[in-house]
């Protein structure tokens, strides 16, 4: 892509309306714009941030067999009614008449699956089923200040289980859990797996996905050495106690939730009356779950975590491209054909009456992990420099190729 | 992908609140759910064919220079009201008020793109702007009885473009009309480009890409010789008048609109006030379109266009997979296998327990192009059908890896 062409280039200044580090860096660098509190576009950077963190989710949750839907997001409130949530839910959910009808914005899909799947079940060998969508969710957020980490509207992946026995259900949640680390693990995260409440989803213990962080809103509670660790909602360990587990000391951080899993039991198709018809004919109600990870939350966790003083330094599985040419002469404009050529994702800063300081500043600020570079000191080769590096080094055409392509 | 495994099966009785053949048929192969009226989920089937879709779609636009982004659907008030949409608009568009703001629904974007595209423009440099996005409209519908053909939330592609002069803007319209022709004909449809009023968006002329076709909700009017074709709410010709442009018979039809596109000249820029300077220093307006595909509409024309009593005829491009095997012995676990290894996509039906006739029939009902069997009688060769012939071959597992790969 080159960079004269790319619609939402750097900005110099610093939204005066943002106070996230998120924020102020993704509007800076060209990733979003901001239509209203809580509320922003994706423009083609971060679409293609957004594209990749998606492309990891939809390969580790189909290896779990997952199969990929897309649910609704105006939903009737009569199949909000069935649970109560259309009440106990109201102060989270946009709810409007029109033409006489109610309807509420997806704020989650459970029972929207729920009813899906009571209209397809009809034997025990239909189960387990498991089934995902990437879809918007909407959120009445009062105050809306953590930039795309809590939006009135947002990115979520949500998947949903049902199975004939809890042992079942749990079995998948666990091998849901493992998927969610090799995600992070894939995106560059160190998560936690912190024991939480379930919120307006249930009154059962439920887990979280925590990454340490000053601006996180979740206080939680951790062993420095086990993996013990609980939410402040539940806990009843203070810090500087011994870990109910091993003994060692008990700490505590900000954390930013990237993902949570919930089990249901039996709770949302008895109330449904989403029943099937077990081996020896007897009816039945399946066990439920769910799990999310917030896509665009996910976006906005990496830039928390990963930058310095000049910018966003993504993790290289999420950077929007695999290189930043910095191009100071025409020759730049053969390096960006080869590397095309090899199929290699490269934006390629071509402007004209730039000045190559204000390039090299750009290019921290976008974050890209590799940052590459054609003038008439480079002659034929090119310069390599590691977003995360102070260290820079010629090599040949070739090299930065096999490099790119490994 | 195994049928056993598979959250979405066949349905033998058609649904009694279903009038049109799409729904009817896409319920029935297990490709959408109904949510509601105007309503539905696309199942793992569906949701394949309209990735399908998707794809075709964004390389054309690629080649055309546009880049994608993601804008909200969730709008404040205020933007609307910029171009008094809010009010006149207002039948279509869902409108409610939550803790004091006024929001609505996204039923087109154009305000939401003049809106983020004056915050980024600031010379004449920046032109032309060329943005798309795949995302969700949401659009009142009364009576919504065609099933996915007119949704009250549906999928579309969306493409907007900026430019400098009037020039420019037409240049670029019948560019992204000739990708239209393009996507249409890879997609296996037979379009008239028909000029037709602008609705709420323009008083301008615009031209919509029909499909003849009974269960149509347009009148056209075209030549039966040129490409002279004209919606009815415009058209001064009758039926058997002679053509203002070659004299041949004029005829009449109905028709499926599968895309529309718009020129606006300044009149959105104006409104919005999103100027920029030009290379003279002089403040002016870019002229400005807009140029819509509705991606769930397609998959629903594609049914209308392509069935027989027995099923859909899914035209190969956007064919949920490339081939559907029918298993009758064990050996069919093996062949599957093979196709799995050349990365040939095949929905394999290994169900136990369903006849060869039931299997048949869901494989003629779900409508992929290319029917394999492997039973006892095909010994070590398979049996090749297109879901358009009558006659079947045997040929060896070689071969039809050959066949599917070409």
């Amino acid at each position: 892509m080159k960079y004269s062409k790319l619609f939402g280039k750097t900005i110099k200044e610093s939204p005066k309306d943002e106070v996230s580090t998120n924020a102020k860096l993704l509007l800076r660098g060209g990733f979003i714009d901001k239509l209203m509190s809580g509320s922003y576009t994706l423009l083609p950077l971060g679409y293609r941030v957004k594209e990749k963190i998606e492309q990891i989710i939809r390969e580790e949750m189909n290896k779990t067999g997952a199969e990929e839907v897309l649910m609704p997001l105006l939903h009737p409130k009569n199949i909000w009614n069935e649970t109560g949530r259309w009440e106990s839910a109201k102060e989270v959910m946009y709810q409007f008449k029109k033409d006489d009808k109610d309807y509420a914005l997806s704020f989650t899909h459970e029972e929207i699956v729920m009813d899906l799947v009571r209209k397809h079940l009809s034997s025990y060998k239909d189960f387990p089923v498991k089934i995902y969508h990437f879809s918007t969710k909407f959120r009445s957020e009062l105050r809306a200040k953590s930039g795309i980490l809590r939006g009135r509207e947002f990115l979520m992946k949500d998947l949903y289980s049902l199975h004939e026995t809890e042992e079942d259900l749990d079995k998948y949640y666990w091998e849901v859990s493992d998927a969610y680390l090799k995600i992070f693990k894939r995106i560059g995260f160190d998560v936690k797996i912190v024991e939480a409440g379930g919120g307006v989803f249930t009154k059962n213990i439920t887990h979280e996905y925590q990454v340490l962080s000053d601006s996180g809103e979740d206080t939680i509670y951790y062993c420095e050495k086990c993996e013990f660790a609980q939410n402040d909602e539940i806990t009843e360990v203070k810090e500087a106690d011994k870990c109910p587990k091993c003994k060692s000391l008990i700490r505590v951080g900000k954390a930013i939730e990237a993902g949570n899993i919930f089990r249901f039991g039996t709770y949302y198709s008895e109330k449904m009356n989403a029943s099937y018809t077990d081996k020896s004919g007897e009816k039945k109600f399946p066990y439920f779950g769910s799990y999310g990870i917030g896509i665009t939350r996910l976006i906005g966790i990496a830039v928390e975590l990963f930058n310095d003083d000049k910018g966003i330094i993504w993790p290289k599985e999420i950077a929007p491209y695999q290189a930043h040419l910095v191009g100071l002469n025409k020759k730049a404009d053969e390096v960006y054909q080869k590397l095309l050529d090899e199929g290699i994702e490269v934006l390629y800063d071509d402007r004209e009456g730039v000045s190559a300081g204000q390039k090299f500043a750009d290019c921290d600020l976008i974050g890209i992990s590799v940052r590459l570079v054609v003038s008439d000191k480079t002659d034929n080769m090119t310069e390599w420099k590691k977003r995360t590096s102070k260290d820079s080094e010629l090599i040949t055409i070739e090299e930065t190729k096999r490099r790119l392509l490994k």
